[in-house]
């Protein structure tokens, strides 16, 4: 089975009944462009770009089979010259886009799609929806890295996945933001992440006494002896077992890893614990907690200064609990009109909403000393002065100016004329990229609760058009 | 491709660590039962079980590859005689479970596994992965239905689900629930759900003018135009040029169907909406709304008398936002002693984390006219009186007496030493089910702000039980 096999129907009728639209008038084959963009989330502030790789296979996938087009044939709803002409439909264009791992923010257009109108309209649903999943869970592992800072952190979440690629591509995305290891067997071969895992209330109970799972734990896996303290009582029961299965291992020469714990008052358990566990001599075994553990329930430890090695996290990672959504969207930008590209925007009664028209290009500015100062989103081809004047997103009359900056072109050619540019780099190189991009912000852009917000600007060009399309779509309403 | 294939490796590794545990001290063949139950959840009361099919496809398809042997080998975990003896692993147990389309309560027994224990402990991460996400948006999919009374409703959601195969069973899960049709053209195919879509902002835009696009769709789907109003300003250019191309329709003989709405104030600008339409003579168009939907807009929307006739449903359908973990668990309640079962329980700090012991039946109490009462969680081969004492849940002496009761066993047997029992119901009938059974709880049973909280009782066996297992477990903690 091929799990990077994201299925041609996998759909929303309405592209289809679109692109039918188009191919009718005979404006499939005209030019346009298509911005993917996210909107703010209200919890964390800076995000990290995942799920290009399964974009690829599903683009050099796509492909209607005979029952995919008898099955649109028996829906009624199209014309017969349509379903000949999807037999042979592929996508033949261009897509830019920022590389995975790439620190990424609200607004910026993070993928840009430049192909006939049918086949970018076509690619919407199945982009969205790859991207904005492992998007969302890369930026919440990145955020766990952040609040755990050299600790191990380990992702347990595939039981509260939804479905099996979700689990997967949840630890993909997990790794990418910065977990050490995952729980998931299957990514593990997938992808080479190292995998890790101990036991569960079950085993202890299938025991007559807890003591006895704890020395068949320890006989099978004595040198991965990690222990589970709570399935009755985490300290009159789970731990005084531990140390005496521990000392029988230091006996047979072993060193013992360590407990876990996942259920309780995390900070004041794994202080009692540590006292325990070092008058015992056991100062280097390791505490693992977890249990509804996220960045938030990691840095409220660190803040009570709580005894925890390691950290399992599950299901708030894997799902964004409480905001599974990454609200991605794809939006039109220009499309051809006879031999020019004509910018496009679509207006919002809220002006955060109205979108950015035109050819994009996305920039990030460096200063002398390698720190990331301000993203730029101009139009293509658009010059920068040096000194360079930044200008503030929205109060455009606070200006900074900048010298001895560099300046990075964020966007890499995916595809050209539907062929791969690219070689897909190993997830580990990922991960490092994600890492080393990150160092370049400030901490005070990474905090964990209410962190200074990064500026992305509009270059002038892209502003004054963005003025002018607006003034000229004369919407002056009437009461 | 099958998407119904559910990998073998796409489990939790502690599965596997601890399944070598049982094996290599030849304690894998002792049989067990583990029960699946789910924990409160916030803001829903009852919920909808779904997710059995693919449980059955998955339990069905259990298999390790060459290749699974080889990689897990490699990770130096595991001994030679265990791999050995995964080669030809199967489930070979029972498997009892509700129906799909039940309605379903916090701590019920839903599915209980009665097997060796090293395979039910296997096939734990990949039944609560399975079931968890389908009742979760099976459960959403049923607000929604009540909110929107007898209104149609779509599911929107694909792009917002979390990777390929949550769109695909997000969209079978909602239709049990009770959606009328799908946008996922897949779901469409591989379900027989009935599937819908109109236009985007995007089909607007690539038009010199919203009134052309507008023009074109009706031309394509003179059926089946549903026009999108906001693309520009929804009361001052969509609304009027949807008008002017409705007389067109209406002139060519065509009945236009109405308008989209996806922003903006749904309860405001569908009333002015409303009036326009049915000044221009088109009282039997619909106005259908969509944009972060879900059962508290919609109930929003009725008590403002908002004009809406059909919705679209979205993200926090088929996410579960802002509550996307269905904390379903998967917990050891007996196992074998030498050729007797014995209870087993999970003692917790919370006592309504305390599982319940034993080998259990679930029954529903329904009343003379057939309503449900209260449903009953007792141990297998417990017998009830006529009259019968129902006793409540925590509080044990409020009791009421019920006569003329019928009670119905909410299991049914799906696996029997690994063979399948039953015939897999068609989507529709399962919707039915749940439909039907659902008209049997009083209406204060499902509201969607603070609903009256409907009875889980233990009988008292099972409540003796519990009882004597705490109080035999001696732990009387010391400080």
């Amino acid at each position: 089975m091929n799990h990077n096999v994201y299925s041609t129907l996998l759909t929303d009728l309405y592209q289809l009944t679109m692109m039918q639209g188009y191919f009718l008038q005979n404006k499939h084959q005209t030019m346009c462009v298509f911005d993917v963009f996210f909107r703010q989330r209200d919890k964390t502030h800076y995000c990290v770009f995942a799920g290009l790789s399964q974009l690829i296979d599903f683009i050099q996938n796509i492909s209607f089979s005979k029952e995919d087009l008898k099955y649109l044939a028996s829906t009624k709803l199209f014309d017969d010259k349509f379903l000949c002409a999807l037999r042979n439909f592929r996508f033949e264009g261009d897509i830019d886009s920022v590389v995975e791992g790439e620190i990424i923010f609200p607004q910026q257009p993070i993928v840009k799609v430049h192909a006939p109108i049918w086949q970018a309209q076509f690619i919407e649903t199945a982009l969205l929806n790859i991207i904005g999943f492992q998007s969302l869970v890369a930026s919440r592992a990145s955020m766990c890295r952040q609040a755990a800072g050299d600790r191990t952190i380990v992702e347990f979440g595939l039981r509260r996945s939804h479905g099996s690629t979700a689990g997967l591509y949840a630890s993909r995305a997990s790794f990418i933001g910065g977990v050490d290891a995952t729980s998931n067997v299957l990514a593990g071969q997938q992808f080479d992440i190292p995998i890790k895992g101990s036991m569960s209330h079950s085993y202890v109970l299938s025991f007559d006494t807890e003591l006895e799972a704890f020395e068949s734990y320890a006989k099978n896996y004595p040198n991965h002896c990690l222990l589970l303290l709570d399935t009755f009582d985490t300290l009159y029961s789970g731990l005084p077992n531990a140390i005496k299965v521990f000392d029988g291992l230091k006996a047979s020469g072993y060193n013992p890893m360590g407990v876990r714990i996942d259920s309780g008052d995390l900070a004041y358990l794994s202080k009692k614990i540590r006292i325990e566990l070092d008058k015992a001599g056991y100062e280097d075994t390791i505490i693992f907690a977890s249990g509804d553990i996220d960045e938030f329930v990691i840095d409220a430890l660190n803040s009570q200064n709580a005894k925890v090695d390691a950290f399992g996290i599950g299901g708030k990672l894997v799902t964004g609990d409480p905001n599974p959504i990454f609200g991605v969207v794809y939006k039109l930008s220009s499309i051809q009109v006879d031999d020019v590209m004509q910018p496009k925007l679509k207006i919002s009664d809220t002006s955060q909403k109205t979108s950015n028209p035109g050819i994009k290009q996305l920039y990030r500015v460096y200063d002398s000393q390698g720190m990331a100062v301000a993203d730029i989103i101009a139009l293509q081809g658009e010059k920068f002065d040096d000194p360079f004047t930044l200008r503030h997103p929205t109060e455009r009359h606070r200006t900074t100016k900048i010298t001895n900056y560099t300046l990075r072109n964020l966007h890499q050619k995916i595809f050209e004329k539907g062929k791969l540019k690219i070689k897909i780099p190993d997830i580990s190189k990922v991960q490092e990229y994600k890492r080393n991009e990150l160092s370049k912000f400030w901490n005070e852009y990474k905090r964990i609760v209410n962190p200074h917000i990064y500026k992305v600007n509009l270059s002038d060009g892209l502003y004054d058009l963005k003025q002018k399309l607006i003034y000229q779509s004369k919407l002056f309403k009437q009461l």
